[in-house]
């Protein structure tokens, strides 16, 4: 049993903060929006009104945010850096640049605190169902210290050093914004050839063009249901991490580069809060009059 | 027991012609190369010294050739359509232009000869292990007839009318050419911002960016193994096709279309013959001295 904080009780904080209780630990919870909080409230969380409240007799903290500015200002800026006592654990599973991870751990060791840079990989059902893809950066006694923390949300990996957990994130994130894009092409090319999506979505389950995204995501554009998931807000935010992790190591990404334009416009079209697996609609746009299938869409 | 001719026993059509002799078929073979089909031979396959020979006995035909114009070519320039009863099922294995493929269904149903277009997914493991993906075009009647021979090489499916296995299979290679070149930029990403692409690979197992390209061709970018498998220039033949598909039914995939560039590339630079994973190699080129790893290029 572990003194755990969570900071982030949103869309993944929230049931990952429920595997932790389901586990016996004892978690302490802080939201910006205190309403998220109240199921686990219920289901045994502690409430704490700020950040530095809920970090005061932590030996983990977990930290759940929407971007790098949000985690810095948290440790930083509210005094959770100040609060915690040598050898405490900070683990931030967000979803952040691998530079601004590294200047965490830096400012972190500084006071003796250990860093691990974790992201995930799974969505809101991986983290309810506590199986969660976990990427971590940090030091390997970091690592094996925090582990039955993060075996009770997933399969963690040691990936390298400080940032690396974000550097893996940051390839899945790639893979499976251009993944999408390939899926919502290849059911488009399909209807407008002549043959149902649906049926080729299932004949192609067990080849080499089977992946997570097929079944997943080639589902939701069949539906039409754009209910995130994950959000094309994000995933621009990746994609521009992406770009600019590119940029900073000298390397050209040409395909990620297109998809990237691709999810860009759809949040220009004021699509940010859709479900990133309808690109397929930019698709359509592109493409006036191409429909795929005669579903309604499910908006959010 | 079916009597079955299966023209084309290349390293595709190899493999599948031993899994209806192992289902226990009577199999009769023909190959360009004749020396193609000795191992066959050995297995109890009875060799043809012409097409039209192979087919004299035949109440199935399996055409497992490298493109349209070897199909259309062998099927009614060599005597195949006049040589075969009515009732006898064609089965065009080979991946071709949906267009042409719905052309040798109607010229083949003017002799009462019965067509499915059954192109697979899987691979040469596949083939061998008789769990190809089958993605079959034409008419009920003739699927439930051909089902227990399909079924002896992999899954089959029916899709729908003539040529729409066809339309299938071109999804399929657009996501397979799409997913290849999203795993080798995520990769190369990985590796130029200091983390182990091995251990990047290992770590998107399970979560939304795990496919079966992510496992099979991820693993041979590590390896920089480039014996195929499937060699680059079919990709780029898929591609062409997909490009044409596509603009046949007025549609533009940005995403394939950047992708069909880069394979187009890689065969320019005299690749053809290489795996398709290899466009690792195009990407790595276009990055004049970034490179995933150093291990030495294992090439055919």
């Amino acid at each position: 049993m572990t003194n755990i904080s969570v900071l982030g009780t949103g869309l993944m904080g929230a049931p990952m903060a429920a595997c932790l209780l389901a586990k016996g630990h004892a978690v302490t919870v802080w939201n910006r929006s205190p309403e998220k909080t109240a199921l686990l409230a219920a289901a045994g969380a502690k409430v704490a009104a700020s950040p530095r409240e809920a970090v005061t007799a932590a030996e983990v903290v977990i930290t759940m945010l929407s971007d790098g500015p949000a985690v810095t200002d948290i440790l930083f800026a509210q005094g959770i850096a100040e609060a915690l006592k040598p050898g405490t654990i900070v683990i931030d599973m967000s979803s952040i640049p691998p530079a601004t991870a590294r200047d965490h751990a830096t400012r972190l060791a500084a006071k003796g605190i250990l860093h691990l840079d974790a992201p995930v990989s799974g969505g809101t059902k991986g983290a309810a169902a506590g199986t969660l893809a976990i990427m971590a950066g940090g030091a390997p006694e970091t690592f094996e210290k925090a582990k039955p923390v993060l075996e009770a949300m997933g399969r963690p990996m040691l990936i390298g050093p400080a940032g690396t957990g974000q550097v893996a994130k940051l390839a899945n994130q790639a893979i499976v914004g251009m993944t999408i894009a390939a899926v919502a092409e290849a059911l488009l090319l399909a209807a407008a050839n002549g043959a149902d999506p649906a049926k080729v979505r299932e004949a192609l389950a067990g080849g080499f063009a089977d992946s997570a995204i097929l079944k997943q995501h080639g589902q939701r554009m069949l539906e039409r249901s754009w209910i995130p998931g994950a959000p094309v807000k994000m995933q621009v935010k990746d994609m521009r991490t992406i770009m600019a992790a590119a940029r900073e190591a000298g390397l050209t990404l040409p395909v990620a580069e297109r998809v990237t334009a691709l999810y860009e416009d759809l949040l220009s079209a004021g699509h940010g809060g859709l479900d990133h697996s309808s690109v397929l609609l930019e698709l359509e746009h592109f493409n006036k009059g191409k429909r795929l299938g005669d579903k309604p869409d499910q908006m959010p």
